[in-house]
């Protein structure tokens, strides 16, 4: 096991936050070794200097091909905006670079896939920043379904909505745009669909409403939607809504989960990213919601903080996700969710918005996903 | 202004909410005057005949022909399964009479068409026992949206879901008969529907999923549906979902409600019956859902207690529904939702209904949907 | 069994409540029949004759002596302001009535006892109306206790802070004339002490703080303390908090509960009526606070509502105290909180206010504590 | 500005904490500069080495005292049990060194007094790692007072109440042992008072009921207080009470704050530590306490994320302690709260085990309290 070399290329929110848990995982996670932080790359020089200095790496550049040519690089770390997911992932492969890249994978399920089979050919290992699904709270649930804690699923209800863009005066951003973004409140909130990957499985048909409320902004025309929500069904049998949108005010970081099940039901509320509420069916005791505190019996907790109920915040469950990449290359080989996961859940969001063009239900199209780690499916 | 005199169809869970209601309303509400306790019709003369006694009416019957028919009787209340309410409704109708009838109106959109038309050309007063849009905190929810709090809604998301049949091992009852209940859990929680008519008005498109979890139960196959849910478009441009479900292990009466529009947002759930809470976007003092607890700023509570946060009951919203019913025949002649405004509810499960057997949209059909109250439309 | 005949002297907020119980108690228990509202006293004969109306009763008067003389009296129902309770109570019983009181019993212990030596003489059956304590869910409490389900208590802390005087500007009326109301925030919402003595037993040393933080109101100088704290000993060995305040802002209802033993704990909040908080220690499942819901598992709920998740309200809560009342006439002759529980109270609260006045811990006076009925005590 | 070097001395669970945020600090927060991790101390050369290696120290020792008098080192920061905080601090002080240390500073308020005069005569900047007083919502709730938004304080009602020792068949260890720990609950949770001390004020007199719940457990008698609770008496006029526990099942870090004042009210929970509860009295919108989250509006949250709602956790809230730490020593010189508030806070407890002792009230005595960072006192 040598120690393994990072090339972050980006220095925004998740630039900034990928460069803390490369200096933390170590400590909080030493199985593995440290990372180098070895170069930064921005978009010119000066800046990537700069950003290399404040975030403690070695070298920077201001060409990001540079840093995936770079031999002195194991791992490519992609923080940019959407667009550039795709060609930077692409180049960082064919140098033979494992890739950690934020979501989503790229702008069409086409790009994702063959960036899956790409890396499944070089045979490097990819991750994609869907951070929610590393809170151990979430490992919990994950381990009390397997367990049979809720019996067979059959309904889950997901939102993940937001009110960054709640105000009409605001500026949309790069984010409304459709060739530098993608999809909307969809594209960018579809953290919710890896919770379901990771608890539920796999949509096999979805219809879908999309709605831009706001056509103009300040800054110009809206080209997709603000909010969105759909109807699934699920390989399992399962059946579930979820819900993504960018305009419901007073929802910060509104990323829940309801699922149900034969036994029981749980309940998850990223605002209160430390508590899971389970629902135990049955004779017995007076039954009622059971607010469950994360504590030390869950590893991933117990590495930060040995006394239960003190919470762990955003950037720790970065950490844990880079913990994840470093314990692939070193060890497994896989990692969830690597390219093959998230290009599954690109299909799902892409037969989202084809229903929504064609006006009804669709299939979710799974072929050639590319390869894929293994999900924690109920 | 005469005393009213109440005939009471059926004293099972609902007939004795309604017959306490008709004891206390002139006491809470003494505008309209207490109704008289009439006659009391059930199953046959002997349980008729205790249950009179039991509920405090003057007579009984185990012939609800004969009350309907009978000349002392000004309202007739429909508190019988499902499948009773259209021949009941019908029959005191066309004698003449007011009717207040539990929900759903009746089992198909026609027949609820029908007793629509009849109602209004024999102008008599109805109500359709949606309850829950009778609580003041909806009242209040109502005013709010009048007065621009939420701005233009653009989304809503609503749920009854309940568990009483979420144990596979529980007999399924009348309930789970088509003949007997029409549909299964959106029959029984449409509820939710008379939230969003009276603070968002109608849906004009719906796309739904409907699926029986458990096929069979001790008592027998189950004929409808153990969980739906649906999307929605409302006349106003807003969009929204619902979920009905009678399998969801740990909700005992999950009607919730979360409204977004371009100001601010609100959020209910019956489960706390005395709490809204509401969001306004904007600058200013730190912003926070505010959670606001019912008090006699709102006279509908106010007629119960002069003190806030002492907290209303199921029970109390049953006097309120009556108080309107009352405040119609003696006043407006107006009253919501009345056969109207029910028929538009079930022509929206039709068009769910509709849905899930298509397999697609389906737009609601408002043709011919007879006489209505006013709706508090956003 | 014969119908129980009820006076009533006063007819503002408690005494509409007591009327609105009397009216519903019938129908809701059955058991011990309804009562007849016989008579209403109020302050002059015209108000009288107008409430009797408004209320139901058959007769009025404007002389309460007359009532509680009254051979067509069963019961006398206290609703007038403290500084009435013991005249009112003391004459009752003299004439051989049985003697439903509102809170406190009188404006010192002496006088409460008094009046319990006199109830027990005269063989009178007697309730005081700490209402909350009369919740399902506080039935529910005292039974997982009374099963050991939280071990030994060790610690209680209770509160019962409103708002009602928070601000500065508004009058005071007689709540803060300490001869018309006695104690200020205490007197007021003793409410808390009857939960202690329902759920954990009988305090035997107190140390209190008394604070008045507005000293001149509109209407005149305040007389008694708007906030007070204590700390107290119980006799079974736990050790508690309690705290009253008028001046809390925001809290309208604010009578909370939580109880440590060496099992479990459980919390409580008036405010969210319907649920209890129960966390159940030792090892197994994950553990956590469980939200029960008040369902009809629990009796005194059931006869209200057989569907569970439906909610109390405050009303109910009188419905089931004057159904407690009627089974001590007409069965066991023994009530809680009788005249005997009510003066233990008192003594509590005489010994907080002795407590400021000295400056240090004072034992509770239990001597020649009058009858008084069996409490749940942990 | 140079760089400032670290010594650390213990590596258990605060040890840890501290480590990760010295390696954290640099990054977050940039304008002081990323400490050195110069060297670990622990109980054993060995232990020390691989403890300086897990973490990240340059080097180690197994003797404390050559690293307090260790040339390249500025800060010494003591991580130990209780007993050990005195003689390293006085050995650091004397070496001229920077001191931060965990609370409580020292097992008596004579050691506290001895150490922040030191402090002041040596120069030296101190900081006691009262980590909760350091999260931004603490601030954002100074803020609030300081601007007038709660009025004039009149209550506080504070707890700081967990369960690990609410089990009697778990062993006490070094906590339960008065040499080595002093005061039990309030002695390890007495951070309750560095939250009343930043927002309250300073406590003038106190009366307190400590309580051994378990006095034998299976490593030994236990010899300090296992629940504790007292009134308290602020210089500004306000009055309150705290509870401290480790015998409350169920609470996981319960450290929990309401504050009334005469134009509104706080509450807050570190169980739900990005969360603010904040009442507005007054007329205007409907009111109700607003759950303000926590987001980039407060500068400490924005270092760490900029987007809201994303949630600080617990190893953050030491991160923005250290960056005080480092602002007072390249700055300011003062940071808070320093050797000589930590001895107000030691003399406030002190003064509770006295008033137990003693059985009243007992005056907090504040002569030669050394010197003190200024508090943002209410």
């Amino acid at each position: 096991m040598h120690t393994l070399r990072l090339g972050l290329i980006g220095s925004g929110f998740m630039g900034r936050t990928h460069a803390l848990a490369a200096h933390s995982v170590g400590l909080v996670f030493p199985q593995y070794g440290a990372p180098t932080c070895e170069i930064l790359a921005d978009t010119d020089a000066a800046q990537a200097a700069d950003q290399a200095a404040a975030l403690g790496f070695r070298r920077s550049t201001g060409d990001w091909r540079e840093l995936v040519a770079d031999a002195q690089v194991d791992i490519v770390d992609i923080c940019t905006p959407n667009h550039l997911h795709y060609p930077m992932a692409k180049a960082a492969l064919e140098h033979g670079k494992h890739v950690y890249c934020e979501k989503p994978l790229a702008l069409s399920v086409d790009e994702s896939r063959e960036l899956a089979a790409l890396a499944k050919d070089r045979g490097c290992v990819t991750l994609v920043g869907f951070n929610y699904a590393k809170n151990p709270i979430i490992t919990m649930a994950g381990n009390l379904i397997a367990q049979g804690a809720l019996g067979r699923i059959h309904h889950v209800r997901g939102t993940h909505i937001e009110d960054y863009l709640a105000d009409p005066k605001r500026p949309g951003g790069w984010r409304t745009r459709q060739a530098l973004a993608g999809l909307g409140a969809l594209g960018d909130l579809c953290h919710i669909l890896s919770l379901t990957q990771r608890l539920v499985g796999e949509p096999v048909a979805v219809c879908a409403d999309f709605q831009t409320v706001y056509r103009e902004r300040p800054d110009g025309p809206v080209e997709n939607e603000d909010q969105m929500h759909a109807l699934l069904r699920f390989d399992g049998g399962a059946i579930g809504t979820i819900e993504c949108s960018r305009v419901a005010w007073g929802r910060k970081n509104g990323l829940t989960l309801e699922i149900s099940g034969s036994k029981g039901s749980l309940c998850f509320d990223q605002e209160r990213q430390n508590e899971l509420y389970f629902y135990r069916g049955g004779e017995g005791d007076p039954q009622g919601f059971k607010r469950i505190l994360l504590g030390p019996d869950q590893p991933d907790y117990a590495a930060f903080c040995p006394a239960p109920g003190h919470g762990l915040g955003f950037n720790d469950l970065k950490v844990i996700e880079m913990r994840d990449l470093l314990e692939a290359i070193n060890g497994s080989g896989q990692s969830w969710p690597d390219f093959g996961a998230a290009a599954r859940i690109d299909a799902v969001t892409a037969a989202m918005a084809a229903s929504f063009d064609s006006g009804g239900w669709v299939s979710v199209n799974t072929t050639n996903a590319g390869c894929s780690g293994t999900s924690n499916q109920g």
